[in-house]
């Protein structure tokens, strides 16, 4: 059993989702919820409250690898920046604990829980919620931090099936 | 004494800086480096090695405050995401370790290093040399993170001066 963190990472709000996956890629869901950052007094104030409360979930669920959204073009180089600084602290969390850190663009998150690589946001969501059995709806960003979680899991999975160590495939992305 | 960590992200490579400076805003020169990214085998390796290398050299030479310069307009959404990235990381070496973090634009580096906020990087430079009495020529990137570090010893003396506690000049910024 492999315990998998999903990030979905932002500056005002980051989302965080844990599953765990079997060798077959059947998911379980363990914890979700979405750290809400707008409460910090400055920039970098928000950024220690990002790194604390992923630093906390860790220590707490301690998963064995770590799978964050590439995030998308962002609209300006403005808000490119602020997104990577959040990102850049998400993997920190990840990263000074020597927990492996793998990166799925949007597309191949669509594609691993609707199969579809253009499917919308509220379809992603959905899917979620029935393949990890989950009732009511969840955050947005916690359910994204849980799907890419899940495309980890099937990544992983599809990975030993066809017998590559997943670090191949990884390394290959 | 105070003594001031300044740093200039780069993904690729950071330059650190620390000096000492005084109630006057008289500067000492302590360190420089740039810490040097390139080898690490994925981007968020390289994040570790930034997170790292910052850690020890606050482990060795223990500033109480931080400097960083807050980055120009990246060229387009992917450098600036990649930036933002490397600058959160750096950030997060110093929240993690609750130190203050203070952030200059371009312009107020090159205003408290030149006087004339349309310097040139060379005369920056060149000054931060003359500054701290350094001989020979220093890495761009470590110039950089001393300039950031002396502005802000000067925002801090002059707000001394004026009589302003430097926490409030700060928070208006």
């Amino acid at each position: 059993m492999t315990r998998i963190l999903g990030i979905d990472p932002g500056s005002q709000r980051t989302g965080v989702g844990i599953i765990d996956c079997d060798a077959g890629g059947r998911t379980t869901h363990v914890f979700h919820t979405p750290l809400v950052l707008l409460d910090a007094e400055s920039f970098p104030l928000r950024l220690k409250l990002l790194l604390d409360g992923l630093g906390e979930i860790i220590e707490k669920y301690r998963p064995d690898e770590v799978a964050i959204e590439k995030v998308f073009m962002a609209r300006n180089p403005d808000s490119a920046l602020k997104l990577g600084q959040a990102r850049g602290a998400a993997m920190c969390a990840a990263v000074m604990r020597d927990l492996p850190v793998h990166e799925y663009a949007a597309k191949e998150i669509k594609l691993a829980t609707v199969g579809k690589g253009g499917a919308d946001k509220v379809q992603v969501q959905h899917m979620i919620g029935v393949m990890l059995n989950l009732h009511g709806k969840i955050q947005a960003d916690a359910a994204d931090a849980l799907a890419v979680a899940i495309t980890h899991a099937h990544v992983r999975a599809t990975a030993a099936r066809i017998g590559v160590s997943a670090k191949q495939v990884w390394s290959r992305k």
